[in-house]
Protein backbone atom coordinates (compact mmCIF):
# COMPACT_ATOMS: atom_id res chain seq x y z
CA UNK A 1 0.00 0.00 0.00
CA UNK A 2 2.82 2.59 1.20
CA UNK A 3 5.68 1.46 -1.46
CA UNK A 4 8.80 3.06 -1.80
CA UNK A 5 10.48 4.44 -4.49
CA UNK A 6 13.76 3.27 -5.29
CA UNK A 7 15.93 5.30 -8.01
CA UNK A 8 17.96 2.49 -8.85
CA UNK A 9 15.07 0.26 -9.65
CA UNK A 10 13.70 3.29 -11.70
CA UNK A 11 17.16 3.81 -13.71
CA UNK A 12 17.13 -0.20 -14.40
CA UNK A 13 14.05 0.76 -16.54
CA UNK A 14 15.76 3.26 -19.30
CA UNK A 15 18.70 4.04 -20.67
CA UNK A 16 18.09 6.84 -23.02
CA UNK A 17 20.30 10.38 -22.40
CA UNK A 18 18.59 13.79 -21.67
CA UNK A 19 15.24 12.51 -21.32
CA UNK A 20 13.59 12.88 -18.24
CA UNK A 21 11.28 10.14 -16.66
CA UNK A 22 8.79 11.12 -13.67
CA UNK A 23 9.14 8.67 -10.76
CA UNK A 24 7.17 11.10 -7.81
CA UNK A 25 4.98 14.22 -7.99
CA UNK A 26 4.52 16.62 -5.29
CA UNK A 27 1.69 19.16 -5.26
CA UNK A 28 2.37 20.14 -8.47
CA UNK A 29 6.09 19.45 -8.58
CA UNK A 30 7.49 16.29 -10.49
CA UNK A 31 10.92 14.37 -9.34
CA UNK A 32 11.99 13.33 -12.51
CA UNK A 33 15.21 10.88 -12.96
CA UNK A 34 17.64 11.29 -16.20
CA UNK A 35 20.98 9.81 -17.48
CA UNK A 36 22.93 12.25 -18.75
CA UNK A 37 26.16 11.97 -21.52
CA UNK A 38 27.49 14.35 -23.92
CA UNK A 39 26.49 18.32 -24.38
CA UNK A 40 22.81 19.26 -24.27
CA UNK A 41 21.46 22.42 -25.76
CA UNK A 42 22.07 26.01 -24.18
CA UNK A 43 18.47 26.74 -22.90
CA UNK A 44 16.26 28.27 -20.18
CA UNK A 45 13.15 28.06 -18.31
CA UNK A 46 11.43 31.59 -18.09
CA UNK A 47 9.16 30.50 -15.24
CA UNK A 48 10.67 28.45 -13.06
CA UNK A 49 14.07 27.38 -10.95
CA UNK A 50 15.19 24.07 -11.95
CA UNK A 51 16.70 21.82 -9.35
CA UNK A 52 19.81 19.20 -10.28
CA UNK A 53 20.77 16.69 -7.57
CA UNK A 54 23.41 14.23 -8.56
CA UNK A 55 22.62 10.77 -8.05
CA UNK A 56 25.67 9.10 -9.63
CA UNK A 57 28.72 10.30 -11.68
CA UNK A 58 29.93 14.12 -12.69
CA UNK A 59 28.19 17.06 -14.82
CA UNK A 60 28.95 20.16 -15.48
CA UNK A 61 26.39 23.03 -15.99
CA UNK A 62 27.46 25.69 -18.04
CA UNK A 63 26.08 29.70 -17.77
CA UNK A 64 26.90 32.36 -20.42
CA UNK A 65 29.35 33.26 -17.78
CA UNK A 66 30.60 30.44 -16.12
CA UNK A 67 29.86 27.19 -14.64
CA UNK A 68 29.46 24.61 -11.91
CA UNK A 69 30.46 20.89 -11.60
CA UNK A 70 28.70 18.55 -9.91
CA UNK A 71 29.22 15.09 -8.37
CA UNK A 72 27.45 12.37 -6.57
CA UNK A 73 25.74 13.63 -3.60
CA UNK A 74 25.68 17.54 -4.45
CA UNK A 75 23.60 19.77 -6.33
CA UNK A 76 22.44 23.17 -7.65
CA UNK A 77 19.31 25.04 -8.79
CA UNK A 78 19.23 26.80 -12.03
CA UNK A 79 17.52 30.23 -11.23
CA UNK A 80 14.46 30.87 -13.80
CA UNK A 81 15.47 32.22 -16.71
CA UNK A 82 19.12 31.73 -16.54
CA UNK A 83 20.50 30.33 -19.69
CA UNK A 84 22.52 26.74 -19.26
CA UNK A 85 23.77 24.18 -21.17
CA UNK A 86 24.22 20.99 -18.93
CA UNK A 87 27.20 18.47 -19.89
CA UNK A 88 28.73 15.32 -19.01
CA UNK A 89 32.27 13.93 -20.13
CA UNK A 90 30.26 10.23 -19.47
CA UNK A 91 27.14 9.03 -18.12
CA UNK A 92 25.52 10.78 -14.91
CA UNK A 93 22.75 9.78 -13.07
CA UNK A 94 20.72 12.42 -12.04
CA UNK A 95 17.21 13.53 -10.44
CA UNK A 96 15.85 17.44 -11.69
CA UNK A 97 12.93 18.43 -9.46
CA UNK A 98 10.64 21.28 -11.60
CA UNK A 99 7.34 22.07 -11.75
CA UNK A 100 4.89 19.83 -13.87
CA UNK A 101 5.18 20.42 -17.60
CA UNK A 102 8.34 22.09 -17.45
CA UNK A 103 10.08 21.34 -20.90
CA UNK A 104 13.23 19.65 -21.03
CA UNK A 105 14.47 22.25 -23.97
CA UNK A 106 12.92 24.93 -21.78
CA UNK A 107 12.32 28.37 -24.28
CA UNK A 108 13.87 26.79 -27.06
CA UNK A 109 12.00 25.63 -30.37
CA UNK A 110 10.40 21.99 -29.71
CA UNK A 111 13.17 19.62 -31.56
CA UNK A 112 14.95 16.35 -31.70
CA UNK A 113 16.49 16.87 -27.60
CA UNK A 114 12.56 17.89 -26.82
CA UNK A 115 11.47 15.09 -24.02
CA UNK A 116 7.94 14.35 -23.96
CA UNK A 117 6.60 15.49 -20.93
CA UNK A 118 4.74 12.79 -18.08
CA UNK A 119 6.28 9.90 -19.19
CA UNK A 120 6.11 8.15 -15.61
CA UNK A 121 8.21 4.71 -14.61
CA UNK B 1 30.13 32.46 -8.65
CA UNK B 2 28.32 28.90 -9.01
CA UNK B 3 29.22 26.63 -6.16
CA UNK B 4 27.42 23.31 -6.17
CA UNK B 5 25.80 22.54 -2.91
CA UNK B 6 27.24 19.26 -1.09
CA UNK B 7 24.75 17.44 1.12
CA UNK B 8 28.04 15.78 2.87
CA UNK B 9 29.74 19.24 3.65
CA UNK B 10 26.16 20.44 4.98
CA UNK B 11 25.45 17.52 6.75
CA UNK B 12 28.77 18.06 8.64
CA UNK B 13 27.85 21.26 10.45
CA UNK B 14 24.99 20.21 12.63
CA UNK B 15 24.16 17.20 14.64
CA UNK B 16 20.82 17.83 16.18
CA UNK B 17 18.33 15.04 15.19
CA UNK B 18 14.68 16.17 13.49
CA UNK B 19 15.39 19.73 12.91
CA UNK B 20 15.56 20.39 9.60
CA UNK B 21 17.95 22.99 8.21
CA UNK B 22 17.47 25.01 4.49
CA UNK B 23 20.03 24.10 2.06
CA UNK B 24 18.47 25.29 -1.00
CA UNK B 25 15.63 27.08 -2.14
CA UNK B 26 13.61 26.61 -5.45
CA UNK B 27 10.72 28.86 -6.53
CA UNK B 28 8.84 28.64 -3.22
CA UNK B 29 10.10 25.47 -2.12
CA UNK B 30 12.71 24.41 0.10
CA UNK B 31 15.68 21.85 0.05
CA UNK B 32 15.83 20.95 3.74
CA UNK B 33 18.12 18.16 5.00
CA UNK B 34 17.70 15.99 8.39
CA UNK B 35 18.78 13.92 10.85
CA UNK B 36 16.03 11.00 12.19
CA UNK B 37 16.79 9.27 14.91
CA UNK B 38 14.07 7.26 17.24
CA UNK B 39 11.16 8.39 17.10
CA UNK B 40 9.24 11.70 15.94
CA UNK B 41 5.62 12.70 16.52
CA UNK B 42 2.38 11.85 14.84
CA UNK B 43 1.41 14.72 12.49
CA UNK B 44 0.30 16.18 9.17
CA UNK B 45 0.25 18.43 7.07
CA UNK B 46 -3.08 19.55 5.87
CA UNK B 47 -1.59 21.63 3.20
CA UNK B 48 0.62 19.96 1.10
CA UNK B 49 2.51 17.01 0.28
CA UNK B 50 5.70 16.46 1.73
CA UNK B 51 8.83 14.50 -0.25
CA UNK B 52 11.34 12.24 1.80
CA UNK B 53 14.81 11.34 0.19
CA UNK B 54 17.19 9.01 1.93
CA UNK B 55 20.90 10.48 1.48
CA UNK B 56 22.23 7.90 4.26
CA UNK B 57 20.98 5.20 6.52
CA UNK B 58 17.59 3.82 7.11
CA UNK B 59 14.37 5.10 8.29
CA UNK B 60 10.55 3.26 8.66
CA UNK B 61 7.13 6.09 8.56
CA UNK B 62 4.60 4.62 10.06
CA UNK B 63 0.93 5.40 8.78
CA UNK B 64 -2.32 4.55 11.15
CA UNK B 65 -2.73 1.66 8.43
CA UNK B 66 0.50 0.87 7.59
CA UNK B 67 4.33 1.88 6.80
CA UNK B 68 6.97 2.02 4.38
CA UNK B 69 10.46 1.42 5.19
CA UNK B 70 13.42 3.52 2.97
CA UNK B 71 16.62 3.72 3.05
CA UNK B 72 19.56 5.67 0.98
CA UNK B 73 18.68 5.75 -2.30
CA UNK B 74 14.65 5.78 -1.79
CA UNK B 75 11.73 8.30 -1.38
CA UNK B 76 8.77 8.63 -0.68
CA UNK B 77 5.75 11.50 -1.03
CA UNK B 78 3.49 11.86 1.88
CA UNK B 79 0.14 12.93 0.60
CA UNK B 80 -1.10 16.31 2.50
CA UNK B 81 -3.06 15.51 5.28
CA UNK B 82 -2.05 11.73 5.99
CA UNK B 83 -1.25 11.17 9.08
CA UNK B 84 2.49 10.02 9.74
CA UNK B 85 5.17 9.08 11.83
CA UNK B 86 9.02 8.95 10.72
CA UNK B 87 10.72 6.86 13.22
CA UNK B 88 14.54 5.85 12.73
CA UNK B 89 16.45 3.24 14.40
CA UNK B 90 19.47 4.30 14.32
CA UNK B 91 20.64 7.77 12.64
CA UNK B 92 19.62 8.25 9.20
CA UNK B 93 20.68 11.07 6.98
CA UNK B 94 17.16 12.48 4.97
CA UNK B 95 16.06 15.58 2.26
CA UNK B 96 12.93 16.69 2.99
CA UNK B 97 11.23 18.96 0.16
CA UNK B 98 8.18 21.43 1.29
CA UNK B 99 6.82 24.42 0.79
CA UNK B 100 8.40 27.56 2.65
CA UNK B 101 6.62 27.63 5.40
CA UNK B 102 6.22 23.84 5.68
CA UNK B 103 6.37 23.53 9.75
CA UNK B 104 8.05 19.91 10.92
CA UNK B 105 5.30 19.18 13.40
CA UNK B 106 1.95 20.09 10.76
CA UNK B 107 -0.98 19.87 12.22
CA UNK B 108 0.16 19.55 16.48
CA UNK B 109 0.38 22.30 18.47
CA UNK B 110 3.91 23.77 18.47
CA UNK B 111 6.10 22.55 21.12
CA UNK B 112 9.38 20.92 22.10
CA UNK B 113 9.07 18.90 18.51
CA UNK B 114 8.84 21.86 16.55
CA UNK B 115 12.22 23.06 14.56
CA UNK B 116 11.86 26.87 13.85
CA UNK B 117 11.86 27.55 10.02
CA UNK B 118 14.39 28.97 7.77
CA UNK B 119 17.37 28.19 9.68
CA UNK B 120 19.66 27.99 6.57
CA UNK B 121 22.67 26.33 6.39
Amino acid sequence: MYEAISLEQKFSLFSERFQPKVVARMNDYEFKIARAEGDFIWHSHPDTDETFLIIDGEMRIDFRDGSVSLKAGEMFVVPRGVEHKPFAASECRIMLIEPVGTVNTGDQPRGERTAPNGVEL
